[in-house]
């Protein structure tokens, strides 16, 4: 009987190590993702200070924060070059350009550095006047609402279960930071006009709102280290204080004067806060990192573990007890039905791998493991996301308010027992059929719309 | 103002078309992983002769079809040779190795080959009458469950929504088909030993019940093609009868006198349409492999469009209509609440790009478009993972066999009024639960055994 022992040889064992190896340069693309992400919060931090300091350079007609503002532009210039280098270094070079990235990931880097191109610009138009402190603090924005998308790309496309929860938690930290930064904005815009109007007392309270729901998506991600930190931060001084005045500024009436050093505590009490937040987010960073790195090495262990067990098998004097093979292995179902009384029972622990059987089984396992923990993280991604369509559809067919979308939505879901997700999933059901039904070019045009809302809205609200 | 202008240059277009090529290279690797399922489709249904023959050499003591066994056992090791070949230059030639591939993809890979190499095993246990047919048949099945995987694998890791469907469309008729084969063994089993018990006609009833399960979910994915073609097998004269010798086996009882010629008849009807579906597996793979060509040459012209249109906007005699940039879109949502009364509207359509943006622009509609329809297509391997992890679970946990663990399953979703999805979901964390309160070794080994039965039961029932 013909068989082709030549061909036989070891193709399983070698596809057992590629398979690891493939997961090691996975893990390695990931740390890169990790360093991007770490070089994004930078630079989105010395954004919000630029955006911070040019509101008030602006709104003082120039009088205030003029030799702060050239300080931190320079700075911002430092960060964003920072951020070119790396990535320069780790996507755009000749040597790296073979190993495959993710298109999403790279498409949001190209979104974010047009937008970057245009802060010239910006600025040129803030040194002449040229634009209100709430046309630049929008511009502004829009600018770190791409940078964001980033970050939430990365935790969308990382394959490694720690650090996408990780990533999840930084990510949605980086929002509750965001809204901080603009609700200091509208603080302080409020302040300048010494109006608090009902229209800016809502966007305060949805702001606080919206600082509110990313605090419990990080929460509900974050290790225990960062909760700690975290209420630390929520307990000091500073915040107590800022809770205690915005409690005073929603008790403003329209045209009521102001003492101005209200407006001042108000701008410390926030920036204490933002900075404090980044702190955090550094320490984030660098446990994303730290962790990334040892996801890496613990792979590449393993793999030197699968080499030495393979050589062990290999070697004369390893007395190898009999192998078990799949297809006569009792535990792998085969013949439906062949085997009803016999029971899948569980192996008795192994330390030691005895055969290459045992090494693809185990390596099954992990790979099992690996990815119902990587699923289980990103169902929370993908809610979110259909979420966010869902709310860009009601904004656009509805023409409402992104908040009010939202409280829509919360609302149908309260009134038929449903999760957020699946009233979601409701709405772009019959979205979707609409769409299909309208023709190709007004399609293309409205879903583009869309998903600036949805991409914006990671970030915007 | 210091701008570092040498550094903005030319990075968002770079990084506009490293996406770009990034999806071409994710394109060409997922024409990779559909040659990959062509071939394995044909080396299982060559194993799947091979061990329909075998069985009826087998019983019959070596009296029949000694030569249909030699002829098959070549043909197997002919498709065999092409499938490691194809491996060898798909996935360990050095000039490829440095493009990554999936750890999971790999891994289901090397289990099948470990498979493979254990059947010069199987086929010396059968020449020498050391198996039983039932023992050979289990070890035929458990190694086409193996290869099955591989085309599971491939389903779960593309990322061509349009491929991704034909994918697990192909993947569930290849799944019919390992069914119909395997109640075409248990038919011959019975006819062989003259014996229908009650077990019997349950393990028949239950493959067929089976089959319609995973025809379904074929046709909920398949093209209109693919389903005019399975009506017409369905059809066809041979079903037909096949459907009713179904129906005369069914009202057998145990040692009843059973006319030879039903089990000759039998086994032709079921041979008969096991090949016809394996025509229209045939017919699957092609169209497979026409369509993710087709969308590597798509995306690759979509690469010559935006070169193109670069170009022109960077030649002279081009009259660059003024470029909107995203910072000073007023459609990108920037301060939260800035812009409550100016709605987003859809742009008109737009049949050239005007501006880098533009580009940019269309290129996260299509990623947009592109990831919710893949995930609208992985929802439905996602949920079957969760029933098949959670059937797992109840078989382990409850000692009860594959079939009556469904049915518990299906029975609770009833009563709960919910989808069997979300039944398993339920049973998952309860598992996870009780999984992590077990100390480590243990834990390893059950979800050792837990995940075996997953990836066979995803071909075993």
């Amino acid at each position: 009987m013909p068989t082709d022992m030549s061909l036989t040889s070891d193709d399983a064992e070698k596809f057992l190590l590629a398979a690891k190896r493939a997961e090691i340069q996975a893990l390695e693309r990931l740390v890169g993702s990790c360093e991007l992400v770490t070089t994004v919060s930078d630079l989105v931090h010395q954004l919000q200070r630029e955006r911070g300091i040019s509101n008030i350079y602006l709104v003082s007609a120039g009088f205030r924060f003029s030799g702060q503002r050239q300080q931190q532009v320079r700075n911002c210039a430092a960060s964003e070059a920072a951020f070119r280098r790396l990535l320069h270094h780790r996507y755009l070079q000749s040597t790296r350009s073979d190993s495959p990235q993710n298109m999403r990931l790279l498409n949001s880097i190209a979104y974010s550095l047009h937008g970057l191109d245009e802060l010239a610009n910006l600025r040129r138009h803030v040194d002449a006047f040229e634009v209100s402190a709430l046309e630049s603090t929008d511009a502004f924005c829009r600018l770190i609402a791409g940078l964001l998308s980033v970050v939430f790309e990365a935790a969308d496309v990382a394959d490694d279960p720690e650090v996408t929860r990780l990533l999840v938690a930084l990510f949605n930290f980086m929002q509750a930071k965001e809204f901080s930064g603009q609700e200091r904005a509208w603080g302080a815009i409020g302040f300048a006009g010494s109006r608090f109007d009902e229209k800016l007392h809502g966007r305060l309270a949805q702001l606080q709102d919206c600082q509110r729901r990313s605090l419990e998506l990080f929460a509900e991600f974050a290790g225990e280290t960062e909760l700690a930190r975290w209420r630390a931060v929520e307990d000091c001084q500073e915040s107590r204080d800022l809770q205690r005045l915005r409690g005073v500024i929603a008790g403003l009436k329209d045209d009521e004067p102001i003492a101005a050093e209200i407006s001042e505590v108000w701008y410390e009490l926030a920036t204490a806060r933002i900075d404090a937040m980044h702190r955090l987010e550094d320490a984030m960073a660098a446990r994303l990192l730290q962790v990334s790195r040892q996801r890496v090495a613990e792979s590449q262990s393993e793999l030197g573990h699968h080499y030495a067990q393979l050589q062990r098998m290999k070697s004369t004097g390893w007395t190898r007890p009999p192998a078990l093979a799949v297809l006569f292995d009792p535990e792998v179902p085969g013949l439906y039905g062949s085997t009803p009384d016999t029971m899948v029972t569980p192996l008795p622990g192994q330390h030691l791998a005895h055969s290459l059987y045992d090494l693809i089984r185990s390596q099954v396992a992990h790979i099992h493991r690996v990815s119902e923990e990587l699923e289980q993280t990103r169902r929370a991604l993908t809610e979110r996301k259909r979420v966010e369509r869902a709310k860009g559809i009601l904004m656009r067919r509805l023409r409402l308010t992104e908040e009010d979308a939202y409280r829509t939505m919360q609302t149908r879901a309260m009134e038929m027992n449903l999760k957020l997700a699946d009233v979601a999933e409701k709405i772009l059901q019959i979205g979707s059929g609409e769409r299909s039904a309208s023709d190709g070019v007004s399609d293309s045009a409205s879903s583009t719309s869309e998903k600036q809302t949805v991409e914006a809205g990671k970030a915007g609200a």
